[in-house]
């Protein structure tokens, strides 16, 4: 048996496992009537907001097609349209399993904490089980037939225009219904988080499998996809097998992943993050040992084997900083509660010193990985840490995933009146979430800037540039204009959750006001139509962005040339990098420091630390979910926007 | 006579000029012993201040010293010494100065507003003469000596030294007062601003001389000298003329400012921003007149004069744009204001849009300017943009040194309790002090960010690098720790500021508690004790980022080698400026929102809109004040650094 046949069989495997997990999950109890209400609402508005998102993506994808079919080749739109397609299946059905999980972990946690953990881990990674089945085979299809890494790039380009609109649009449309539900239920009405009464709640909870489950997935497919391809075209300089290798090792970590999903089970000490750790660390373990062998199969030198541990160094580091900065125990966190006591200002300026310092040692982590892969192998090296870094993709998006399902479960659970004790299974459900959505976020942002660095290379070889000297007019401008790139957008989003969020709350007062009887619980709000504003707003506000993000790299090109564009691309990649950085572990750490103050610390709920910590967790929502997380997609979208079309830019460029 | 000799010339002219203007403020009188009682607590504290302050960096600065007379040579050494001591002197003067006028400008205002302005732009013209001419003489003098621009880069290093300093701890001194003052003062006791009750009111005052006279002064004079070395050292490999040529300008540019100066006087309208900006505007018509016939003596070309023309274009394309982003009758000023409707949360993420949208115009500016320089001079031509930009330098201080003095003069009125009609006239002076506040500032930034881009080129041909490869490891590495540093440095003053602001809430609110009839203004607060504190945080606090920005360059100089550096500075100069706008626009906006409520509008003082935008005042002091500005002298102190030790990172690296 050829070793190559393990790649496509990876990915059949993934979603045979995926269709397991599935069976295991429905085969678990849906609850009451009610609760099945509830969850069916959710379900609708999410798939709602999916159907009327793809009908508008899809459009511009044709559209992209055509024009990648006309100016550069079929092969290329005919991967743009595959990459696309997947992307966009694996994002349905990771929502559609999300909104059918949450309600049975919900009904899970009657039986207690293991059966609603087991309920939740698996109804997440099915998500992740798809993104890297589909991930695999999709490539490893396209390059069966086009035999050129070339020629698959398009696939590439597909994933990333799906995640730039999947991360812009559902970060838009959670935060939009998070602060309105937020500002007007809990500040203004007082009325406890997830309440029936809120108008906005259906909203948010749909928001929470829009922007984390799919939003996240669509991401990680993309730097999957992305990634591969970028080692593939550069390994093709270096021979055959190194276009194979990335793949292969990619393969292993899909089996990696099984086994660690598998192993994730709570045990006597009942601390959910530590089983969840456990899960992700046996992945790891395993995967090493897995590279071990592919490469020693590969070639006598054990060099790119080295270099694939610095992915896996990165992974682990970021994983402990990112939990240090966001974490309620450690300093940070608590030096923003503690400066709540004195005021909102004083929040937001201790939550902007830690969003701003948290950059430094995840910038020297990477720094040290890019050192260390590239003395091992080069910036092929480069390429191998990426894919030995996303090789666990399946189990990073299981514990993301794991979010919405568990906070949606826990709403469910408050709405449809379940008794205190389940509330209590599912809180310490959700408490977990909120440091697995911080840490897999670190994740996705470092791979992101990684994967991007791959890309930014392959670009130069396509664009046929050698030196790309810094020292140059053009180089130095492209970089000024790409370094303000993730600033631009990053206003532009958090604008657009303003703006959305400004609407909902009014509409939100609106119904307190006009409804009559929802505040004794007597009439029902009108969910529905919150979850309309959010859908609008989202679809509406996603189109700027989009358009800059497309556009901005074809008109550096065609105007000042590649030369210019290199330069944007580097200084995208930097910014990009520190501003999500920045911007996701910042509102990370300001929820928690709101949570930490909730837990009784500096005069605990209500008081005017409290009140004065809820403002520095409303600017933090945009920032972690929406602004943050658009970036990587931007970052990524920008890279391959640009390899595609190197060669017409070298051919047409105005100056 | 030779034409050279206007060097010098314009030098004591400038000097000259300083001291007639000196003459003409101090003929004015001090007004009622009352008031002269409440300036020289505003002196004593300033002068305090700057003589601790002194104490500690002429500490460091023999150190360092030493260290260069040793590792490099002695007449570097020698010019490090001359140029700190020619930027301390000319804080110095430019503080006393500043610290002097106030109190006259509060009694002139009792004959009107014409009468006002004229002492407190005369006040503040003294501090931008002496910087221009302590500024050519001390570069023309070492070139004189040593005729060798490469032995005037200590100057550089010097003036950057003192720089780095009076930026981080003005910025930090005036903040920390600002917020304690407000934070107990206005919010918890509803106390105006600048009421004598407040125990930090005497410390305020001395933070806007502190922070905005003495930092701003200490800045754009390091600004001033190094683009002129890097332009120098540019020169220096194109021919004798080239060296020579940067200095004329700026004696041209000397003349033009006294003009520029002399000529601001208040029409009939009685628009004080008119008459300002009619100064400025007068100064950049006769420079661009003088730049003509000075670069058609020098060269049969005109090919300078037009690069010279970009930076003049940079300058005023950077005025009207800070202006749009942080003035009370625009849209973003408006939307922010908008956005405290529904809360300080919304303020705040309104502002943050504000602010990193505002760095795309000003990107886009410079990135135009360098272009169009660099066509018509190539990088030579760059560094001559520069210098045009920072000819008119004299005026800029004018009008920034104008804010503290008219802040203080309104502050003298309301303590002394003058008439409503003469704090009308101060109140129409300080208003105006705000907008020349964000505009110098926005000056200041986008001069930094050419200067630094100039010593950047120059440090490449010290190293000899005559292609810094972007797709090579280490530059990646060095672009990425180098964009991480301005977030590190932001995040150390934004904690810093936080820090002190809570020692000094506690101190404010312990004398309202402890000492009995404060409020009642039957007993007399301790504002010694509150200026002790901004005192001593402010030399505390600037001891970890100082080593920051010095280090840093030699760490990653002498174990990654040159090209990381390089690499560095170039990630630090992009972020860097990035960042600068960010913070200094964002902060101007957010300050104006509150005016703009205070104004009437959304409620007015005192409504719920109100107290939002009081929040994003609060988080907006710090950045614009403190962490924006002490980027502009992290950027060059890097850039001069490493130019310095250039020749020692090929010998000694490590890698």
């Amino acid at each position: 048996m050829n070793l190559n046949s393990i790649i496509p069989i990876s990915g059949v495997i993934a979603l045979l496992f995926a269709a397991y997990l599935i069976f295991s999950v429905f085969k678990k109890s849906k609850g009451t009537p009610k609760m099945q209400e509830i969850s069916n609402a959710i379900k609708d508005g999410a798939m709602a907001y999916m159907n009327r998102e793809y009908k508008t993506v899809s459009i511009v994808a044709i559209v992209l097609a055509a024009i990648l079919g006309w100016l550069i080749n079929i092969p290329t739109a005919i991967g743009f349209m595959v990459g696309a397609f997947f992307s966009a299946l694996a994002g349905y059905i990771g929502m559609n399993m999300s909104v059918r999980s949450n309600v049975r972990a919900a009904q899970a946690a009657k039986k207690g904490l293991k059966e609603a953990l087991f309920v939740a881990v698996r109804g997440g990674a099915v998500t992740g089980m798809f993104i890297v089945g589909f991930g695999i085979l999709s490539v490893g299809m396209l390059y069966y037939l086009y035999r050129d890494p070339k020629l698959i790039v398009g696939a590439g380009f597909g994933a990333s225009l799906i995640s730039l609109f999947a991360r812009i649009g559902g970060g838009i449309y959670t935060k939009a219904a998070d602060v309105g539900a937020d500002l007007v239920g809990k500040i203004e009405k007082g009325i406890p988080e997830d309440d029936p009464r809120n108008p906005a709640v259906i909203a948010d909870n749909v928001g929470d499998n829009v922007g984390d489950c799919a939003g996240m997935g669509a991401d990680l497919f993309e730097t999957y996809v992305v990634s591969l391809i970028a080692a593939m075209l550069l390994g093709a300089g270096l021979g055959k097998g190194e276009i194979i290798l990335p793949m292969l090792l990619s393969a292993a970590g899909i089996f990696a992943s099984i086994v660690g999903i598998l192993v994730i089970k709570i045990g006597k000490s009942k601390n959910i993050w530590k089983a969840l750790s456990t899960g992700v660390f046996t992945t790891a373990g395993i995967a090493v040992v897995l590279f071990y062998f592919v490469i020693k199969n590969f070639s006598a030198s054990l060099n790119l084997f080295y270099a694939s541990l610095a992915g896996l160094f990165l992974t682990i580091g970021i994983w402990y900083t990112t939990e240090y900065y966001t974490s309620k125990d450690k300093k940070p966190v608590q030096s923003i509660a503690r400066a709540s006591k004195t005021g909102a200002g004083t929040n937001i300026i201790s939550g902007l010193a830690v969003g701003l310092e948290s950059t430094l040692v995840p910038v020297i982590l990477i720094a040290i990985s890019i050192f260390w892969a590239s003395y091992f192998g080069g910036v092929y090296g480069i390429a191998i840490a990426t894919i030995a870094m996303l090789s666990i993709t399946a189990i990073i998006i299981t514990l993301d995933s794991y979010g919405p399902i568990t906070d949606n479960a826990g709403g469910i659970a408050e709405m449809s009146g379940l008794s205190q004790k389940i509330r209590k299974v599912t809180d310490e459900l959700d408490a977990v979430g909120n440091t697995t959505k911080a840490v897999t976020k670190g994740f996705a942002i470092s791979s992101a800037a990684l994967a991007a660095l791959s890309l930014f290379v392959a670009f130069a070889n396509e664009a046929g540039i050698k030196v790309l000297n810094l020292i140059s007019t053009k180089v130095v401008i492209g970089l000024f204009i790409g370094g303000a790139l993730p600033f631009i957008f990053s206003a532009l989003l958090m604008g657009a959750v303003g703006r959305a969020a400004y609407v909902m709350v009014n509409e939100v007062r609106r119904q307190f006001k006009q409804i009559k009887g929802i505040m004794t619980g007597k009439a029902k709000p009108d969910y529905a139509k919150c979850v309309d504003i959010s859908t609008k707003a989202s679809l509406k506000e996603m189109i700027v962005p989009g358009i800059i993000a497309v556009t901005s790299p074809l008109i550096v090109g065609f105007i000042l040339g590649v030369e210019a564009l290199g330069g944007l691309l580097a200084g995208a990649i930097v910014t990009g990098l520190l501003m999500a950085l920045f911007l996701s572990n910042g509102g990370a750490a300001w929820d928690n420091a709101k949570k930490y103050i909730e837990d009784g610390k500096f005069g605990g709920k209500g008081s005017p630390a409290h009140k004065a910590a809820v403002v520095g967790d409303t600017v933090g929502d945009p920032s972690k979910d929406t602004a943050g997380p658009a970036l990587n997609a931007l970052i990524k979208v920008l890279n391959t926007i640009s390899i595609l079309f190197a060669g017409m830019f070298v051919l047409y460029s105005l100056l």
